[in-house]
Order: C-alpha cells, then sequence, then structure tokens
C-alpha cells in the first residue's frame, strides 16, 4: 500500500552539455537526471549503492521510459521527484517526475534487476526491502 | 498496412566514452543510438532532417522507452533496425530494435511531434508521408 | 595583478552516466565539469550567461586543456576552483581545479572568444570586465 | 623519426546529442571523437584494446588538450586524422586533427599512461612499440 508521506525531491541545473541544437535539453538526458534523482533518494533513505556495487549487487535497467510534457533548457532549475512504486521478486521500479517552475516537464520510470557479478538475478537485499517505502506519483 | 521489405540496418561500434563502471553500455545511451538510427534512416529515404530544420520543421521527442534484453559494451559492433510504425496527424512513432551478434540486445520506440518554431504543431511535411514505408519490426 | 581573494569553489557528485568500464571518471567529463565551474562561478558574481545569449554575445570554446592527477568515480563528492587569469582583447581565460578530498584531481582552463551571433569577435562587455577578477590558481 | 606514410583517416557524422544550444558540437565532445579515432587507428594497425584490458593493461589519460579552428554541427562528415607522436618509458602520446570539407576543424592531442589493474605504471608492450609508427600531423 503506498503510504501518504511527502515525495522525495532533488533539484538541479541544465548543463549546457545537455542541450542540443534545437535549443532544448536532449531527450536522453532524462534519462541520466533520473538516474541522479534515484542515486539521491536512496542515499537520502541510508542505501548506499556503491556499497552494494562492493559486496556484488547491481542494478541494471532492464526498461526506462519517458513522456515529455514542456521543454527545459540550459540553467532551467529542475525538480526531480523520485519514488520506488513496485519491488518485484528480483527487480524494483522507479518512478519519475520533472517539474519546471512547479509544472510537470516530464515523467517516466525504469525498471531494474538486482544482480550479481555474474548478472544472475538474485533476492532484494533486506535492508533495501525495509528503508524503501512504496509510493505513487500523484498529481 | 505495414509493407514488407527488409527493415532498414545500420551498424555502429560502443565508443568507450559509452560505457560506465558496470563494464557495460550506459541506459541512457541507447536513446542517442536511437536517434543514430532515426538519422541514418532518414538520410537512406532521402529525407534531410537538416533541410527540415532550416524550413522551420522541427520533431522534439514526446515520448521515448526502451526495454534491454542483453548487455552490450566497449566495441562491439552492434546493428540497429528502424522503422516508423505510425504517422498520427501531427506526430510520428519510430520502433528500433538492436542486434549484438544477431541476437536482440534492446527494443524501443520514440514519438516525435511536428512542430514549428514557436513550438506549435503542424501537419506532417507530405514528402515525409510519401517517402516514408509504415512498417512493423517483426520477430 | 591577481588579486588575494579565495577562489571560489562549487561542489559536485561524480553521476554514473559520467564512468566509463575502467571504473573511473571518463576524461572528456572534466570538460563538462569545468563548464559546470564556469557557469557557477558567473553566476555567483553576477553575470548571467543566459542573459548574454539573448543579447547575442557567444562564448565558444578556442581552446581547453586538462591534466589528471589521480582518478575520481561515481559519487566521489569533488570540488571544483574556478578563476579567470587574463582577458584578451576579445578573448577570456578560465582556470580550473578539480579537487577530491582536498587534493588535486585535476587542472585545466580553456580560453573563449567572445563572438556575436554571426561568429565575429567583439569586445569584451564592460559589465563583465567590471564584475570578473583576475586570479591564477596558487597551490 | 618521424615516417612518411599518410596519416591514418577516420570518418565520422556529428550526433545530435554532440550539438548544444549554440548551434554547434559541443567542445568536450571533441575529446569523445579523439578516443574514437584512437581506438580505430589502433584497430587498423592490429593491436586490439579490449585485449590488453582483458590481460590488464590500462591506458587511463593523463594530459588532453584540443585548439578549435571552426565550429561544426549536426550531420557534419568530418574526418579525424590520428598518430602516435612520442613514446616514453611508459606513456603515449596521440596527436588528432579533426577535418571539416578538408579544412581543420580542430587539433588537439591526448597523453596516456600505461597502468596495471592496480593503476602502478607499467612498461609499454614490445607488440605496441612494434606495430605503431612514430608520426606528426604536418601541414
Amino acid at each position: 500500500m503506498a503510504n501518504k508521506t511527502a515525495l522525495f525531491q532533488h533539484n538541479f541545473r541544465v548543463r549546457y552539455a545537455e542541450t542540443d541544437r534545437m535549443g532544448v535539453s536532449y531527450y536522453a538526458n532524462y534519462f541520466v537526471w533520473f538516474e541522479l534523482g534515484r542515486a539521491e533518494y536512496l542515499r537520502a533513505l541510508g542505501v548506499l549503492y556503491t556499497d552494494y556495487e562492493k559486496s556484488g549487487v547491481f542494478l541494471p535497467a532492464v526498461e526506462a521510459s519517458c513522456r515529455y510534457f514542456q521543454t527545459t533548457t540550459y540553467d532551467d532549475l529542475l525538480t526531480i521527484q523520485v519514488a520506488v512504486s513496485h519491488f518485484g521478486k528480483t527487480s524494483v521500479k522507479f518512478v519519475y517526475r520533472i517539474l519546471k517552475d512547479g509544472k510537470k516537464a516530464a515523467e517516466g520510470y525504469t525498471i531494474h534487476a538486482f544482480v550479481d557479478r555474474d548478472n544472475r538475478p538474485i533476492r532484494i537485499p533486506a535492508e533495501i526491502l525495509q528503508k524503501v517505502p512504496i509510493q505513487e506519483l500523484k498529481d
């Protein structure tokens, strides 16, 4: 059941390198920002991804999706909201919303498998299930 | 109706810059490769995107999605298959498959709006409707 | 003459996307970080690069250089120090140092031309000469 | 002594992702292209960098530099010329020139250390010294 706590948010600025000659942020970079939001969210929850990697737990993406609602560009101060909406047996689904001046600029999700060094599926570490709440992006 | 001609294919190598410290191609880069396939496909059909941009026709992404089936890494010689699966009134859907040694590594799609310089929707140029066939990715 | 005020500093974290399969930050990304430091430095001085672009003043790079002293990797919290070391008639030289745990990880510079929309050299805006001090990176 | 054989050349197209909102190729991407040229050059000489990595030989950059002479942009068909200009005891210097329509767009170099898995300097493998000629970029 989704809890009611506020969604995690992280602010960041669009870099010049992230724009393209249409004058806006290049579409693939939203997935880089999703990763940024994911990392900051886990850090805020006390889950250090780098420690998991050291112990042989990896989280490759198996699916990624984004819908774009309005353009963003260089120097825009954006907000990314991040939540985990679902845990499978050996997978996790993150959902994201990117806001510009409080209005939705993009929304998407990524699904990741938990795998070991040999790329074999593994169970989700208990600490992660305990520390990470299940939430939905609400409008 | 989808025609039966073979799908357009383009080969490319994974760059070192495109890998991450998991040792594989970073997931957002597949969307860069989708763009690469899109550009090469349109060029092969005699549709020059740069000419359209000069005349004020732009194709921003409104949706992008990818599923990952096996990892790829530096120096892999990959094949991207590209097709247009649908034209809306003011939009187009591209579908993509990325192959490694003949086996599916990733599959995805992007939807783009046709807009003018002021980001207003415009009708699809007749030349594009004439030159670009509707096709599906078949297994 | 170089003044004695402390160098401007900005902190940032290395993104997963910025690493490569050697397990470290990919070398070209240091130039993206230089741009990041440059933007934050000018903002701190009250010089908004986006406003200059709107009025037709651009700052393309004409030279860029970096020396690497120790590797950095995902999630490292890095510090970038930025200064302007020289103004030419129509150019500016920025110098940068990237620190990891207080120790030098990289050092470099970029030289930029001031040009108009048609890529012709223009004089440096007076506001910039007034607001931006000349400094050196000191060890 | 530099030999007189023609320089190695490799052609590639600028990707949309590689441009920025100034309408031109983003400056850091030239270093990605240097890597591309380096990889293709070594492949042409029969030196497979991936094989060296497997055997524990790595080539991190210790210095990188580029001068920009004219802008390039999306879809430009560029040529990169690559050569090795110097071997140190445990290092190598690559020089690069990027041409657009036969005219110099950029020129630069990178210096790389030969190191083992623990980042300790190692001697240059004999095969590399035998297969890779010393050349200069000539105008």
